[in-house]
C-alpha cells in the first residue's frame, strides 16, 4: 500500500530474519518493541550488545563463554580423559542436562556440508588435535547429529583421529525413550536391532 | 546447573520476556543473535533504537507514523467524512489491506477492560472528541474487535458520541467468509441470523 512508515516497515524486515520468525510474528514483535517503557526496550537492547560484547568461544574446547576458558574446561572436578565432540553450543546444554556425562566438550560450531559450503576448514578442528596431544585424553565420543552432514563429520572425524591411538566412539542409535514403535522410521529401528544388547 | 554463562543468561530471559516467545525459541534466537556478523546485528540493534526513537502517534488519528501527521490523515483523496475507530495500529492495516476502505481511521491504542486496569482514561478518546468538532464528519464506524472487551467499548463509545448528532455504525456481525457452518460458534450463527440480508 502507499501508507507505509519506514522505520516500522524496516524493524518488521530485520525481525523478519531472524529465524523461525514469519511476518506476522515480526509484525506483532516490532509493535511489542515501540510500546515497551523506554527502561525495558534499553535492557533488550543492551543484552544483546552486551553478549556480543562479552561472548566469545573457550580457548580449549570452542564453547562460547565470558571468560578466556570455559566453566567446564576450568572445573576441577571434570573427567579430562574424555572429551565428547559436538555441533553447536546448546548441544553442551542438553549433555548437561542428563547430568550423567562429567567429561570434557569440544564444539566443533557446525558440521561438515558441501551443500551449504562447509568444509573441515570451517569447524574448530585444530583445537581438537591440539587438545588430543595431552595424553590425559583417552577417549573421543562422536556426537554429532544423526543427521546427513552429522554422519559425514563423525565419519570424517574417525579418520581423522585414527593415528592419535585414541578410543573412538559415537553414540548409540536406537528407538528414542518414551516414543511409540509404530512411528519408528525404518532406519532407526534396523540401527535398534543392530545395536540390541543382552539383558 | 552450575555451568552457566551470565551475558547469554541474561540475554535468553530478555529474548523471553517477547510475546510468544518461549524458552526453546529464546535460546535459539540468543545463539542466532551471537553468530550474526557485527554489522548485521548492528542493523538489527540499530532498527529497534531508531524505530523507537522516530515513531510515535499521529497528532490526529494516534496511529504509528514518523511524521506529525501519518500518511493516511494527510492523503488528500481520503474520503474525511468517516472515521473508523480501532483497537491497534495493526487494525488499520487490515482494514487498508481490503482496499474498500477510503475513510480516515482513530486508533484507540487499546479497549476498556476493567480486569486488565484499562479504563476510557487510557484510550485516545479525546483526541477523537476533538476531531467531531470538524463539521466534515458524517459517520463514525465503531471497529473494534468482537471480544468482551471490544464490545464495551463500542458500547462505551457510541453513549460518548450521542450527543454529536452523527451516524454511529459497528461492524456487521456474521459468519466468516470461506468458514464452514457447521464450525460457527452458536452467537455467531445467531448474530448472523439476525443480520440476514434480502438478496
Amino acid at each position: 500500500m502507499a501508507y507505509t512508515v519506514p522505520p516500522l516497515d524496516h524493524l518488521i524486515e530485520q525481525i523478519q530474519k531472524l529465524p523461525g520468525i514469519g511476518h506476522k510474528s515480526a509484525q506483532r514483535l516490532a509493535f511489542y518493541l515501540l510500546s515497551l517503557p523506554a527502561p525495558k526496550a534499553e535492557e533488550l537492547v543492551n543484552a544483546i550488545v552486551d553478549a556480543r560484547a562479552r561472548i566469545h568461544e573457550c580457548a580449549v574446547c570452542c564453547n562460547l563463554t565470558d571468560g578466556e576458558r570455559c566453566p567446564i574446561c576450568d572445573a576441577a572436578d571434570r573427567d579430562r580423559s574424555t572429551i565428547c565432540v559436538v555441533e553447536d553450543p546448546r548441544d553442551v546444554g542438553a549433555f548437561e542436562r542428563t547430568r550423567e556425562y562429567n567429561g570434557l566438550y569440544h564444539v566443533l560450531h557446525g558440521a561438515i556440508s558441501p551443500m551449504a559450503g562447509v568444509g573441515p576448514d570451517q569447524l574448530r578442528l585444530k583445537q581438537l588435535l591440539v587438545r588430543l596431544a595431552d595424553p590425559a585424553v583417552r577417549e573421543v565420543i562422536l556426537a554429532t547429529n544423526p543427521t546427513v552432514e552429522g554422519e559425514a563429520t563423525a565419519m570424517y572425524l574417525s579418520r581423522l583421529l585414527k593415528p592419535f591411538e585414541l578410543k573412538v566412539t559415537r553414540l548409540a542409535y536406537g528407538i528414542p525413550v518414551g516414543g511409540e514403535l509404530e512411528y519408528a522410521d525404518e532406519i532407526t529401528l534396523q540401527r535398534s536391532l543392530e545395536g540390541r544388547r543382552e539383558l
